[in-house]
């Protein structure tokens, strides 16, 4: 049935669904996707098909592929390579057809790069928060799981797909996480769910900190670092590589899709625990397995970054250099210990507006940050600096931010 | 904490983990993937690294790479480019820098195959059923589903994430649908969840009965043809363009990952519907966009199978042809009217071991089925013949069958 043919005035449902889009539009958050094609080999350059003058020259500045590996020639090879021997899909699940020798190899590459025994695959980094959380929670009856109130709409997913007790500590407060603890009965299975690099506030948790109140309080540790792999940890491991404590978390989740610039998402665990979501996890067994061809691009970008930190030195650079611009300018920019770079602006409608003249009139490509993805004023600009970001690059961008914030009476530094 | 190392005689995490893995070798389901790489271009011929003698030649008999698409050279081409004019990943979200023009592309492609106004790429078949059906269900408040009780787990999963009520009825059985649909509420929102061509059992739904009680009892319909799109329909639109009837239908949703020969998975619906879901669904909003590279290939894959019927007739023929042959030799070849060649076992520990003699001693690859993909009790061997398995292959394989149902004294077909 169509929705428009509904016979019954009792159930309209064309009406309920305009209704759930007119709420977007009221609230200045209904989202437009802008049609982009970067271009390899010269990123940040790209092309935007937006309008009708054909593809006009843009500078990417909100990209998750932070170290521009997706460009990188070794990756660009393997893939090539990839293709041409075995093909453009998988064929199958994991289990039938579809687990390749490309999926061993990457899998034994991950379990490396974080000290653990094992180590499995996802077709994507949200996957792989849902199916593992959800599973964890099942496989262990009565767990209460302690959730960071920022951690990732998957990470939330999953929480609540597992059916288990949840409790929410205010971000990265450790006093309330051991409150909590401390409050719940010693005999339950407990795990706390956090992040190393949070993607919109760009602040790092206290993860040793977390990890003494687990062993204190006898309690798995689930940590995602997609913010943080490639780009931390002297062979890209990530936050809990670079403060040595990899050993100390029971299982580290991250992306290919990010700083590896590729596409998917992993785990990485002692092998009972790979074993036990390799085996139960409906979201891991009934989907076809990820491309051998997208496989053998993140091997050779995993493998490349645990060799060479010249592209972690140039991003960490040009985090740097941006923020210092920014702030010398009067800018808002957030508190960042990491490499992302916000810019607070705290109205959905600003924000877009921002972007939009950024886009239209220089060129500029940043993304308004709006909810559901932060919470309800703190709608924000984010940027990503990476290590081909140089600073005429950051001189345009900032000069153009300035006239706009000028323009539109926007709210200065204090 | 690494879970041997629990202080807490009270939770004692690695006893728990490993009575979960004890179950799966109690129950003789405990899975082991084996290891392949297949051989472009030579497609169904493979190499097999298990064992420790190098790789081995094999044929698969259980791809749903059904019509070898994933070797096709104007899919391979297609990507080639993408890789070279784009680079490896996206980079992003589809909000955020992740929305290359290939996914707008395609979009339109898949809508027009369809016969829909819009359609909504997401990473996986999976993820589409999930993220779909659960956003329905919490936009249609008081809403019912009705689910077939055959349906894939990523349908149960997006049913029960929803919140909604459920009522499930049994497999095909239009006046059990109909009697659930009279019991409810003629004012309450309701939809019906169902597959076309059933991928375990190979049957195919009645999908212009059940569209005629949807009309009945003011009900949308959501139809999952992942086993179906490239396969059936003169442009390869799936069971409900064969049956001429892909209009009546709600929302239809697909895979690029079977017959496709790429990975990922669609909706199809009005327009309205989609810009839902677009806006609403986590699964959606909240990961990484598909690979250009793999959004070019399934567009070049999509293209083709619109124009050509080569593929579709060669499968069909061999699906015809392989159960005829099996038929002959007595084998419990199960009733099938599609590309699908069940062969009942009824008992997981026979099943993995046929499975594990055809690769051993025959160099056949064909997976068991096991538990939780089918009931227990209804374990099966499970064929996909496509153009490529030629009659050779076929006599050899039913060659093999025969001796191992006479060497293990399985039971022959009545």
């Amino acid at each position: 049935m169509r929705i428009e043919d509904s016979p019954s005035p009792a159930v309209d449902y064309s009406r309920v669904f305009n209704q759930a889009i007119d709420r977007l539009h009221a609230e200045g958050r209904y989202r437009v996707f802008i049609d982009i094609l970067r271009n390899k080999g010269a990123y940040p350059n790209a092309r935007c098909f937006a309008g009708h003058n054909g593809p006009k020259p843009i500078t990417v500045w909100c990209s998750n592929d932070y170290l521009a590996m997706g460009q990188h020639p070794k990756v660009i090879a393997a893939m090539e390579e990839a293709l041409h021997d075995v093909g453009a899909g998988s064929g199958g699940t994991r289990n039938i057809g579809g687990n390749t020798h490309y999926h061993i190899e990457l899998e034994l590459e991950l379990a490396d790069l974080h000290g653990k025994q094992g180590a499995l695959i996802f077709t994507s980094g949200y996957v792989s928060n849902e199916a593992t959380l959800a599973t964890l929670g099942k496989i262990l009856p009565g767990c209460i799981i302690y959730s960071d109130e920022l951690n990732h709409a998957s990470m939330i997913a999953g929480i609540r797909n597992s059916g288990c007790d949840k409790r929410v500590f205010r971000h990265n407060d450790l006093a309330h996480l051991e409150e909590l603890l401390a409050a719940d009965d010693p005999a339950s299975p407990k795990l706390i769910a956090f992040e190393s690099v949070y993607s919109m506030d760009a602040d790092i948790a206290p993860i040793a900190e977390i990890c003494d109140l687990a062993d204190k309080y006898n309690a798995l540790t689930y940590l995602d670092e997609v913010h943080a792999v490639g780009m931390y940890g002297a062979r890209g491991g990530g936050i809990s590589e670079r403060d040595g404590i990899a050993e100390r978390l029971t299982i580290i989740e991250g992306t290919l899709g990010k700083a590896f610039g590729v596409m998917g998402g992993y785990i990485t665990a002692d092998q009972t625990i790979i074993d036990v979501i390799r085996s139960y996890a409906p979201g891991f067994i009934f989907t076809t397995s990820l491309s051998p061809v997208l496989v053998a691009g993140a091997l050779a970008s995993v493998r490349h970054l645990k060799g060479s930190t010249a592209e972690r030195e140039g991003q960490q650079a040009a985090a740097t250099k941006l923020k210092a611009i920014m702030a010398e300018a009067g800018l808002p920019v957030m508190n960042s210990t990491t490499h992302i770079v916000p810019l607070m602006v705290g109205d959905p409608v600003k924000a877009k507006k921002i972007s939009d003249i950024l886009l239209a009139e220089y060129g500029v490509y940043v993304q308004p940050i709006n909810y559901p993805t932060v919470p309800r004023g703190t709608e924000r600009l984010r940027f990503t600096p990476g290590p081909a970001h140089d600073e005429g690059m950051m001189r345009e961008l900032v000069d153009a931010l300035s006239e706009i914030w000028g323009r539109l009476e926007l709210r200065k530094a204090a």
